[in-house]
């Protein structure tokens, strides 16, 4: 696989195996790397007009805006890789705010000495993960880092999209009465990640849930299904996404231990490390509160959204409560325990 | 100024003196940060909802849309510092679209070890310069990297903002017969960082000329001003700037230096440094390739416009070019040289 990167890669990786300082330097070696590498890898507004920045027309209505900078470790991971994560979680927040993703920047900060090769394979991902998305990198940055002020690559998107339809999509929204639907099995980026970075091998090969989640939120959207919120599960998990939504909301969600979907697989490996899968990051799973007379029809979109949808479930219920922000577990033995934020943290640069 | 700093800032100090892993991982330390510092910091839609990104209204028209990531060393220099740097460098791309500038977003990589009372005075510098530019951030993100694999703090803005007039600026409206008008002198944000990282002491004290150029801008295009094309002088300078839309116009442009402001303790420092302050960076600077009937008009406006604006200048003219991309200098004894983008690089991290 190394070799095919290393033949096509537009920057003669002979003469320039590694990103130098000068490759940020606004000089003739920058002008080169996004003129052969990031301009025809992109084209569009990107790629045509020398300019500091993208055009485009917009008709009238609300657009969603949100950033992300992805700084995990290791670049490239079972399931993915920090450039399709780039895509994804940009992506996934503006389908959070019910809006349809149309256009991502895309900022790089390289520190010096990264492979030629590791860049282009980045960039090649994001391309390919954009285009699964249905967006497009409009606009975008480069600065080099000197050696040891940096790790390899970080990258920064930042998304557009559109809301097309009237629903208030809002944490703010959420009522007692209201149903907690899961989009799928919890725990397998976390894992996949820490299994990566501490050599750890598991009976069977876990990869992580990176995907983008705009389609489905879309189906759920044009079904008129009458959506409160929706949150993807990333740093903190499940748990700190619930207590987040609780917390705006001045409700109790009650959750059952026995509807949330992990994985045998998981499971054991948030075992052996220590973990619990409600606060293991996701990349491609999200909560969707939902009014309760549509929660038949959302499971059954959901559920089309293969892999990992055939497990969603409606995994808790909201209850009006007297102390904001309350997050309950009921577990399968029927104990009844409290949900908390993390104070520490559980697993570093996980995004 | 740090103990004033010390006294406001809203996370204890005491109790965390320098930014931790957990204030980026997704628990109840990162929400504090959120919470406790940006939100109240930025209000608006940053605050108001616990979302994953910002929503507004626009009216049918043109977006201009762009990214800038910001490694600049040191973090703080005469006339501004990372986060006003971070704020006008995204402002001035919009700007140089034509586009009045809307809405930031806002993202931080923060290196493990960060002094807390930095990170306030970084965020409260953002604030500064966004309410100075007529700008406000609406959404964000932080991540934390462990120490030795950051640099202090790393900026991501990126910017919408909306073109209001049917000028169609871009480099390649650049035509035979268009003045080229700088906007002030040229030299000073370069020497300013220079100078603080290498310890010098010039006669004067030279300050960075970052700025926002957004209120010089969205008065010529009021004013009626055919303006070709606009570019801010960053990474690489006037010379790479003027390169760039010679190649992009296939024309050939030929500058004046008798022309060119550089200010006297500027000029000596650049003697002192070995450096040619065509390709010294700047952050609140732009050429304006306008109509030749309009050159006045502009100067007018520009010259308002201090500090720096005074010695707006029309500095060269647009010549048709048989080989694209020329840019040469007349010099003040009469010499006529060719300028070429520089292939390694002067200031590495000057923003």
């Amino acid at each position: 696989m190394a070799d095919d990167f290393t033949l096509t890669c537009p920057i003669p990786i002979s003469r320039y195996p590694h990103v130098v300082m000068a490759h940020g330097g606004g000089g003739k070696l920058m002008h080169d790397l996004i003129e052969r590498m990031i301009a025809p890898t992109f084209g569009g507004p990107l790629a045509e007009s020398r300019h500091d920045g993208a055009m485009f027309h917009m008709e009238n209505g609300r657009l969603a805006f949100t950033t992300d900078s992805y700084v995990v470790q290791p670049l490239f991971f079972p399931g993915g890789d920090i450039g399709s994560m780039a895509v994804h979680g940009t992506v996934n927040d503006l389908s959070m705010c019910g809006a349809r993703p149309l256009y991502l920047s895309l900022a790089f900060i390289i520190e010096e000495g990264l492979p030629m090769e590791t860049l282009w394979r980045v960039v090649q991902s994001v391309r390919q993960a954009a285009d699964n998305a249905g967006v497009q990198i409009v606009t975008g940055d480069t600065k080099v880092v000197d050696r040891g002020k940096g790790d390899g690559i970080f990258i920064n998107t930042a998304g557009i999209g559109v809301i097309e339809h009237d629903l208030n999509i809002d944490p703010r929204q959420v009522r007692p009465g209201d149903v907690a639907i899961l989009s799928g099995d919890i725990g397998r980026h976390g894992i996949a990640i820490m299994a990566t970075r501490e050599g750890l091998e598991f009976e069977s090969h876990i990869e992580s849930d990176s995907a983008p989640l705009a389609a489905a939120v879309q189906q759920l959207i044009a079904a008129g299904i009458r959506i409160r919120c929706l949150r993807d599960l990333t740093r903190g998990g499940l748990s700190s996404a619930l207590i987040e939504i609780a917390e705006a909301a001045h409700v109790h969600v009650r959750l059952d231990e026995t509807r949330v979907s992990v994985r045998d697989d998981v499971r054991g490996a948030c075992e052996i490390l220590g973990l619990d899968p409600l606060y293991v990051a996701n990349e491609g799973r999200f909560i969707a509160f939902v009014d309760p007379a549509d929660a038949d029809r959302t499971l059954e979109i959901l559920r089309q959204h293969a892999p990992g949808g055939e497990s969603a479930a409606v995994i808790g219920t909201v209850l009006p409560d007297e102390t904001p922000g309350r997050v309950t577990l009921r577990s399968a033995i029927g104990v009844t325990r409290n949900v908390d934020m993390l104070s520490g943290e559980q697993l570093p640069r996980i995004c």
